[in-house]
């Protein structure tokens, strides 16, 4: 299996980014489409365009990128470096026995839809940054947005478990809604089984911790599908470093509704939710 | 085999290119990474860095990608978009048998050195469009500048005959040089042998025809080595559309000399050639 991205400054990440940092997240990001299509990465291709050969810049984005390949087990096979304003596009190959990556369009009515870790601290993370909201504790909402922590682990054991996953890139609202549409089915998430509490820790803005939770981006956890049988063999993958939740489930309705906590069902049009606000750096 | 190529706005292409010939070589490019190798091309991931969503310029851009997708059998196999100063990064993967791959570490002394085509042309196109020089029929450097055309038939006839390859991109010696590096040998090149004929239908600037031959990129002709005793074999791999010239020898010892026309060798740092001196467009 093969995956392109393209972080480019402004867009993806503020210009002043510690190049340590950036160079770990630039690769585990790419890492993380792989976990998410269950496959073991294996080759990565760099191409960067740099305003200026600053080497100690350089030193310390390679540094970050290589330490993300070590952790991961990815060798860096090519690329290229031109002069240019700052992007950094990357390939990666993985590998996946054939027929047991796991896709989009896999989901059926009826199934659990499922969310690992704590998405949302990314975001919030990013709103401390930006000063629009004052975390009690930010380091591991900072951590989360600067050293995300593809789940390539979790993405092997879901093979054959899974009927489809992708990773939470666009927020939990927004990434469920392209597996709806890939699989052709609708889908109800339960608020009540959001994991808000973890996001309470950080701050007492209930909302924005919602927001962040639904809308926001950046934390690459897996989001997936699965047959309610499998329920049992799921909660079984779960760690104290890596729960797993159960937020919802597949309905033959086409649609995405959230079911409010007095049980209130609720098309997402009318939840106020802006799944496209993405709270990214530009 | 897998190749990426990165192309900015300003310091490969200038921003005003036409968008149908700017897809066209963006590929192009890449293709000829795989011809350098005796790969057969088969899929390519795109992606793109676009300061604004300009639908007529994405339209022709795409037409061109498609058109050289179409011309040597690739499919767009996946990418990337997002918002940014104009960026174009292709991945490329291709196919070749196990050990059958083409490499710049093959070359041997005795080796024959080959060239194929008239590299130049694309040199003197881009001096032309500089108004650096007027050329007398100006279409054919012109044609050679914007429509690059990867030599895949030639690299897949190279397999089992050529001992090193690499495509031009950054002027025959320049690119000569990193053969030489990487088999640990030197060269001979004759200028009696360089087509320089072909050129001086184009100006009678003898010594700018003979500096964007030797010096100048973006032709993405074969620069090729071959045992002496296949010089028969590779000879007849010459066509009409597509000659090629045997322009010097591989030798034991180190360095890259030039043997000039009154048979004087001369060591590349006392020709006069700055070997780096690249005619791009920045």
């Amino acid at each position: 299996v093969v995956s392109a991205d393209m972080l480019v400054a402004g867009t993806h990440f503020f210009p002043d980014t510690d190049p340590r940092d950036l160079g770990w997240k630039t690769l585990a990001v790419n890492v993380s489409d792989m976990a998410a299509m269950g496959a073991a990465p294996r080759w990565a291709l760099l191409s960067m365009a740099l305003p200026a050969a600053d080497e100690s810049w350089l030193a310390a984005f390679s540094a970050g990128f290589f330490e993300c390949c070590e952790a991961f087990g990815v060798d860096l096979a090519g690329g290229d470096t031109t002069r240019g304003p700052l992007n950094l596009a990357v390939t990666i190959l993985g590998e996946v026995p054939p027929g047991a990556a796991l896709l989009r369009s896999g989901a059926r009515a009826g199934d659990d839809i499922w969310i690992s870790g704590t998405p949302g601290r990314a975001a919030l993370g990013l709103m401390h940054l930006q000063g629009k909201l004052q975390l009690t504790d930010p380091a591991p909402c900072l951590a989360a947005l600067t050293r995300p922590q593809p789940r390539v682990a979790l993405g092997l054991k879901l093979r054959g478990l899974a009927s489809a996953a992708l990773d939470v890139s666009d927020g939990v609202l927004g990434d469920l809604a392209h597996i709806l549409e890939r699989s052709g089915v609708g889908a109800v998430v339960e608020e009540a089984c959001l994991p808000l509490a973890d996001l309470a820790r950080f701050t007492a803005d209930a909302a924005a911790a919602r927001q962040c939770l639904l809308s926001g981006g950046d934390d690459y956890e897996l989001l997936f599908c699965a047959p309610a049988n499998r329920r049992e063999m799921i909660a079984a993958l779960a760690t104290p470093a890596l729960p797993l939740f159960r937020i919802g489930h597949i309905s033959a309705e086409p649609g995405l509704h959230l079911l409010d906590i007095q049980g209130r069902r609720l098309p997402l049009e009318r939840t106020g939710f802006d799944h496209f606000a993405n709270t990214t750096a530009s």
